[in-house]
């Protein structure tokens, strides 16, 4: 095994935030400019940003521009999509089983704002002794030490919980498969400020900001 | 192989629209009331939506909202997960290397609205002789026969068409991928009426709507 720069190994996300409101365009521009993204590669087109560097930069820069566009108070959607193992565009790069620096799970502040997310993880190339359920289950273990509440739903993970406490259990899932499994990608919707959120959905009680 | 309903085979998806506009709410709840969900297990919390049902339905049904919303002129982005071969919430129900009756690919009409994505395919449990990349290369392939514009970007295939011409692209290959893999999931992050949509970066000239 060699062990690999976070680029090299294809280290990154993409992510789009939406945000329920007629001034959306200053709000993010301003959210996106306000964010510290040092050390990382970010490129904005019509769909979605892509962000490549260390885990622990990624997910503060996202969880920054995320926080900035929370704080308007407005109905706040996010696709989150993170990637490990596979660098290159259609066809992994990287020799199989290869497997990266083991990074250790980001350590956040807590945002002070309340997220839902449905969550899913995918181990792939993780041959033929694969087992994604004890991979699934470990990760989901960790979530509920950070504070998040987990509910199993259709198709995706429902956590509810801190904006940072969200992000982070989305990240230490991905870096602990990616230990033993060489791509692992995550996809998360994150919902912030809903009008529908209800009590019963939530740890912590999300207010309704509209 | 048993052959499969499409309910106990696991057919379905779950999806977000966010509308970028202070009525977001109205024209949301609006399309929702107009489009036919007949057939349809539909299920709205406050982060996405759950269908399922058969997939020529769901594909229809989804079209049909994305359309209504994205009809006011704003601004839209949605997060589309097609899910088939694992029912049930956290592990799957059924047993490996069952395979679901081969639905065609569905057919929808032209929408009349431009959409561009960032669209993600994973094979799962497709063994230790799995091939994701051949999947995937005929998956794009189908996209260009359905005139939808195809790009590769970092973690995702960028399509450029027709609302209705990307649904059926993600769900032809979704299909065709299913035909030898029994899980199957999709992601995609779709984008409307954006203003920073270049005509360099679509097929079909997207007009600025706002």
């Amino acid at each position: 095994m060699n062990a690999q720069s976070s680029v090299d190994y294809g280290v990154g996300a993409r992510f789009s935030v939406a945000v329920m409101a007629d001034d959306y365009a200053d709000i993010i521009l301003t959210a996106l400019a306000e964010a510290d993204s040092s050390g990382l590669e970010v490129t904005t087109d019509d769909v979605s940003t892509h962000v490549s560097g260390t885990e622990d930069r990624i997910l503060a820069y996202i969880g920054a521009v995320i926080a900035g566009c929370a704080r308007s108070g407005h109905h706040v959607s996010v696709h989150l999509l993170l990637s490990r193992g596979c660098p290159g565009e259609l066809a992994c790069e990287l020799p199989p089983d290869t497997l990266a620096q083991g990074a250790e799970p980001p350590q956040l502040p807590v945002a002070g704002i309340t997220a839902a997310a449905h969550w899913s993880l995918y181990p792939l190339q993780d041959g033929a002794e694969g087992d994604h359920m004890r991979h699934i289950y470990a990760a989901i273990e960790h979530a509920r030490e950070l504070g998040v509440e987990v509910r199993a739903e259709h198709y995706a993970t429902r956590l509810d919980g801190d904006l940072n406490a969200v992000l982070q259990t989305l990240a230490a899932a991905w870096l602990m498969v990616g230990r033993e499994v060489q791509h692992v990608v995550s996809h998360a919707t994150l919902s912030l400020n809903s009008p529908t959120a209800k009590p019963g959905n939530n740890a912590n009680n999300q207010p309704s900001a509209r």
